[in-house]
């Protein structure tokens, strides 16, 4: 497929500078104009080539932003400073010497760079997508990984029941809205809290939250909480550690679940936040559990399908916060840990 | 049953004084030797009346003698300032009004007064000893609630694999031991942490550990994991809470379970230690689960046929710290907490 006539073109790319610490900053990334790349795959080679439509904001990508090590290990592969930055997205190839992959194939997957144009040297975590027909976009969001996510969160981990008490924090997010949508759609009652009074409005009037809090408002998160749920909260669906998990603990009712999902609040924090209620787990029984949605690849068919139907049915929404341009990426993805997105956070590269 | 002559016997006993702040002192009890007891039981009741053999010393007593209230409940009764302490023990029924108990009858079970006599004004609670071959004192720790405990919560709570590396806190203990002994017969490697030389050696010599360390000496409680688990922890049967969950969690293996049976290095204080790396629960698929034998009462048949085999087979052993009469009793629950038992702590208010 690689030709004689190849075309080398900018390739546009944001790099990390250096390993970070404390809250990311747009400074600790760059914005590489000078870069190039050659638009055709060598004569044997099994890469692909791929241009970047949607990048993905996820606040995992602050843990590959740290430098870690044997005594502190990560479960994803750290950055690398002075290169570009990886991650989910939705991208379409343009040249291919992979046999699974031909040009004009749309697909999405990890291992995406934050450039125009990347290329892929070991294709096979590329998924295609079948369903040009739903915005390109969702795959970053409600059919990528946040959307696996929410499921396999709620559905798998949770073990849920119609009729429990469900809470979710950062619940306006890439994951929380649908973990809301969910829940409810099997019959639970939900509350979500979210960081400003629009992202509390989302909730309730979007998304079909039974009810919502903003604590950042709230003095005292045992207080809001046992105003939500008089009767206590059966699972809590964990986005954001520290001391909103102190006082689900003390909400929890006998045999709840806390699947941990992720601990946002935490993530720029050098000593993280002591949790003073794990005793509470005896007495309630509570189970806690963390989870990856790296484990659970071979769910993502019953959760495309089931999102799908949903979706042509009009029981599921998704709101997503579009940032356009490369540009803009590196204030996008620092957004997220100020909590400015409101919904999915991505970043369009280019509409096809 | 109950007749005209009744005799009526002086009932010494154990009072608690007051509602415990931080660590129980044999002050906060009192021995009463001027109670008194009918040893009949009055026309048409049916309660039974026990003269009381063995007590047990077990670490949530400490949390009955903390006044809770709504806000901060506990899953057992507070006990009752000025009344009796109550607990689990081995009694042997003088009196009876309930078709289901004969004088004469061996029983175990919750609610026992600590005191020469109780009087049970409902006693389905009460367990019949069928096998008083063994010990009967082994009815408050290898074969009561201890022992349960042990079980459950290794193999009903842990989902335990032949191989797995396996720490137990707390390991000379009364629930302790038996999970270590538990984990060898299924083939698991097993490390024990306990706060003396003596036990750290009862452990290795007696229980079979594959090694086991005095956390007393430790700088650095995960070095010491390191030390002992280079592989890392499968499963983690916490007894002991704070530091050492910390340490543990840092150690821990992808997928691992932590089996929250109990926390008493908090018991006493007033605020619980913050536990700093729950973040690791993600990134290693941590599940951890509180439990209470409570729960489980109908797992006791398949218990118990295994542990009397065991026994018989020469497998399994049990060490008990016992204390004679019930002057020494409030010594005796107050040394639990400075770890002055080694093996099972009981009390022995008379032998049959």
């Amino acid at each position: 497929m690689a030709g004689e006539g190849e075309v080398v073109r900018g390739n546009k790319k944001v790099v990390l500078r250096g390993y970070v610490t404390g809250s990311p900053k747009e400074s600790d990334m760059e914005v590489v104009t000078s870069s190039t790349v050659r638009l055709t795959v060598p004569e044997g080679s099994t890469a692909v080539i791929l241009k970047n439509l949607y990048l993905s904001c996820d606040p995992y990508m602050r843990l590959r932003m740290t430098k870690h090590d044997e005594k502190n290990p990560n479960f994803v592969p750290d950055l690398v400073p002075g290169e570009v930055i990886t991650g989910y997205g939705v991208s379409k190839v343009v040249d291919s010497g992979h046999p699974d992959y031909k040009p004009g194939n749309l697909v999405w997957g990890s291992g995406i760079g934050w450039e125009e144009y990347s290329v892929i040297t070991n294709p096979q975590g590329l998924l295609k997508i079948n369903h040009p027909e739903v915005p390109l976009s969702y795959y970053t969001g409600l059919l990528g990984t946040p959307g696996l996510t929410a499921y396999v969160g709620f559905y798998e981990v949770s073990s849920p029941k119609k009729g429990e008490y469900v809470f979710v924090s950062a619940a306006s997010g890439a994951v929380g809205q649908l973990v809301g949508q969910f829940a409810k759609l099997l019959g639970c009652y939900v509350v979500g809290s979210a960081g400003s009074d629009e992202k509390v409005n989302l909730l309730k009037s979007k998304f079909g939250f039974d009810n919502a809090f903003n604590y950042k408002k709230e003095q005292d998160l045992n207080a809001a909480l046992k105003r939500c749920f008089p009767e206590g909260i059966d699972i809590y669906f964990e986005n954001v550690g520290g001391a909103m998990l102190d006082a689900v603990l003390l909400n929890m009712r006998a045999h709840g679940r806390i699947a941990v999902c992720g601990m946002i609040s935490q993530y720029n924090l050098q000593k993280h936040e002591g949790v003073h209620n794990l005793m509470l787990t005896i007495q309630k029984r509570i189970r806690i559990e963390g989870f990856a949605v790296l484990d659970y690849g071979s769910s993502y068919g019953k959760f495309e399908q089931m999102v799908l139907r949903d979706l042509k049915e009009g029981k599921i929404t998704y709101v997503e916060d579009v940032a356009e341009g490369l540009e803009n990426g590196p204030a996008a993805l620092v957004g997220l840990f100020a909590g400015r997105n409101v919904g999915k956070q991505l970043v369009v590269v280019a509409r096809e």
